[in-house]
């Protein structure tokens, strides 16, 4: 008899391996972090004994959400600025917005606002860009969440930093400050092709060697981008990325909505990353992701909410039902990306995409104690025919009522273990009365 | 002084009238089953006193939803087969369901899961079409939703009627049935261009004429339905149900991913409603409905869930975000579809579709109390820079709270006070069995 952490039990459990298994009446048996078993709920009391044991009917254990595109701090612009054109939104309200107020502050607050979004809506690693990466790490640690905090780099002065160099060495102090923890990975994160110079890009690769951290970047978000680089240099941006060598398996290409069969061919030969963000894509206009085709071809595509300010939430469990939708209407196929499919998008392969498939994204032996459940059992969920169509189609984010991420649970019964709601939601409203004069102000002026 | 049914406070509530007027700081003034008056909360105790004050700090007040097109009783088959093509989906799965187990029994429960579902999410009123229509109104009015319910004709025989005549005749009775209901509504529903005759249209203007009521029906749902009949009777369906004379403003055609110029401008001439379903659209990739084009040229259009077999849910407020971000995604403008217009079809536009804009559909002295409020306080629609673009891009369903219908309180902090929820899911879970087996069985066979 083995002694052990905690012991959950439920109706359902998706473990996302290789074989998109489903067990029924199984439990999950965690220790010092990680998942050291699976076992039938009938044989658990001979092999295992926990102060700890969670018995969860009509619940579904998925692997937590992989989000695998976003900038969290940008949770304090939710609702900013909405159903304006892509250019008019940043240039007129965004941009504005951030040049003013984004400092360490800022981006604590609106960080712990998007963790305990997440954590409220089944995520437990998440994908970051935006400026001072190290403020968002701590907020990460802090409440429990895995992340990988990109490290950015853009060719102009901002808050973060006023030059090239200035970039490349507070990444490599980022990197650093966070090498030895559980739960904080990095990435180099260049913005997009048109905001990052060859020069720059050469030293993302010799950077992302070195550390040995993925990279990622926005590329191909719409067409304007890809018609402003042919006009430009004459050539699309996909182009320039692989003279420059950066196409290759550490890279996630964000959006990606231009794409042509001969890119979709190099994309999979060359192991590229897709990150798909269906709902920011659709709200910005930017065009549609061809992920149908992409999967045909077996280009890993991860799911990414983006940031609140072009969604307006953080909500994985809407994403992957918009990502399943959108890929059978946009390419006129019923049977295009099934159920299974767009959880393994949701969780998996983020996961891979981020290099840390060996860690989290299945609930599989050996894996850290990832992990969320979903209540089944309300009328929303009601008949129940196959769990998996349950929770992509018909459950919402209200559903996922407890989470654990290296095996420490973050939620219980939809309460955070870890976030004081009440501080969080009052400093919100200091910061919403702050940036309300402000666009105010802007929009009378 | 005046002593009146309810007063409800409120942060916000928007009216959706003409002018998309939204109040802050106000209270509904509802008594025997109407909105009274609409005034400050600060100038309420003065002139009115209650019995039943509701306080509902950091919420919005808004029309119930309309939703404008659903199957009410499919809930049953929820899930029941999922990401398969349409024809395998309807010939091999729901068809043969249907044709075992679709009786009173099936109506009864699957009717009163939908309408469980429906007022948790905000849904005060809901425009069916289904075998048995009688028992969905029976159940309509005794959970005390609104409802327009269809009077199906279709060519062949069902478990409903053999013929013709017996439609017809069945169709006039339940009619006269509901004629003094306060919340039950009548539409001819004939099922759709490929489904029903010259003759029997013809029979459904008549009807229609002679009964005052709507007439609902699908309509280019798909391509595949266009350019078979351009191949049968060398004319587009729309072209054929002019010619009979149905194209007029008791018409509402559900669907319309097929939509030329012509037919948009005829459609808006002509004052057709059309009901667009965008999950179901996409789920079975039937098309897009061009909605921005359409509202762009002033065409009255409503949003429907379609049934829960294809959707998989009844959730209104994700209906209404899937509309704008899609209407925004397929027209290439970030600017279509606004979120108070998004809200208006999902509110006032469903109304008039089904003539009953006199009654519901907004929040306005002299109309009916219904009502949904819901709860932005939370942190998912945090912080809060515009109330209505919280509602329609950041809410989900959870966050509604309380719900009126014709003045009646049918949910009070998430607890519905008309249906027994525990008594409906354990019905629920006896189909659900009955229901399985039969699939595995075919599955097998």
């Amino acid at each position: 008899m083995k002694t052990v952490d905690s012991i959950i039990h439920a109706d359902h459990i998706a473990t996302v391996d290789n074989n998109d298994t489903v067990l029924n009446h199984h439990a999950l048996i965690v220790h010092q972090g990680k998942i050291i078993d699976i076992v039938p709920s009938s044989d658990v009391s001979e092999r295992f004994e926990s102060s700890d044991i969670v018995h969860l009917p009509d619940h579904i254990l998925c692997p937590g959400f992989v989000n695998a595109h976003t900038h969290a701090a940008m949770n304090l612009l939710r609702g900013y600025a909405d159903d304006y054109p892509l250019m008019t939104w940043l240039n007129d309200y965004i941009w504005p917005a951030e040049g003013q107020w984004v400092d360490p502050a800022f981006v604590a607050t609106g960080s712990r606002l998007a963790i305990a979004e997440m954590l409220r809506s089944g995520t437990t690693c998440f994908n970051d860009m935006y400026f001072f990466p190290d403020i968002t790490a701590v907020e990460a640690e802090s409440a429990g969440i895995r992340a990988c905090i990109g490290l950015i780099v853009i060719d102009f002065p901002t808050c973060w930093a006023n030059s090239g160099d200035e970039y490349f060495a507070k990444a490599e102090q980022v990197h650093k400050q966070f090498l030895n923890s559980d739960l904080i990975s990095t990435a180099l994160a260049p913005h997009a092709p048109y905001t990052v110079c060859d020069d720059n890009l050469k030293r993302v690769i010799e950077c992302s060697d070195r550390l040995n951290t993925p990279i990622q970047m926005h590329i191909h978000e719409t067409a304007f981008e890809v018609s402003q680089s042919e006009e430009q240099i004459g050539k699309r941006p996909l182009k320039r990325l692989e003279e420059l060598g950066l196409l290759n398996s550490r890279l996630q290409a964000v959006h990606m909505t231009q794409v042509n069969e001969q890119e979709i061919s190099q994309l999979n030969d060359l192991g590229v990353h897709v990150i798909h963000c269906p709902q920011s894509n659709l709200k910005l206009a930017s065009g549609f992701c061809p992920i149908a085709k992409l999967s045909k071809a077996g280009v890993n595509i991860a799911l990414g909410t983006d940031g609140s300010a072009s969604n307006n939430d953080l909500d994985m469990l809407n994403e992957m039902q918009t990502a399943a939708l959108l890929a059978k209407g946009a390419s006129g196929d019923a049977a295009a990306v099934p159920a299974s499919e767009a959880l393994r998008m949701a969780t998996i392969n983020g996961a891979k995409a981020m290099g840390l498939a060996h860690i989290t994204g299945s609930l599989e032996i050996g894996k850290c104690a990832d992990i969320q459940a979903i209540d089944l059992g309300q009328l929303e969920t009601s008949p129940r025919f196959d769990p998996i169509s349950q929770v992509v189609y018909s459950a919402s984010r209200h559903q996922v009522t407890h989470l654990w991420v290296h095996g420490k649970q973050l939620m219980k019964q939809r309460q955070l273990t870890t976030i004081d709601e009440t501080k969080l939601l009052s400093e919100v409203k200091e910061w919403q009365a702050k940036l309300l004069a402000f666009r105010n102000n802007q929009q009378s002026s």
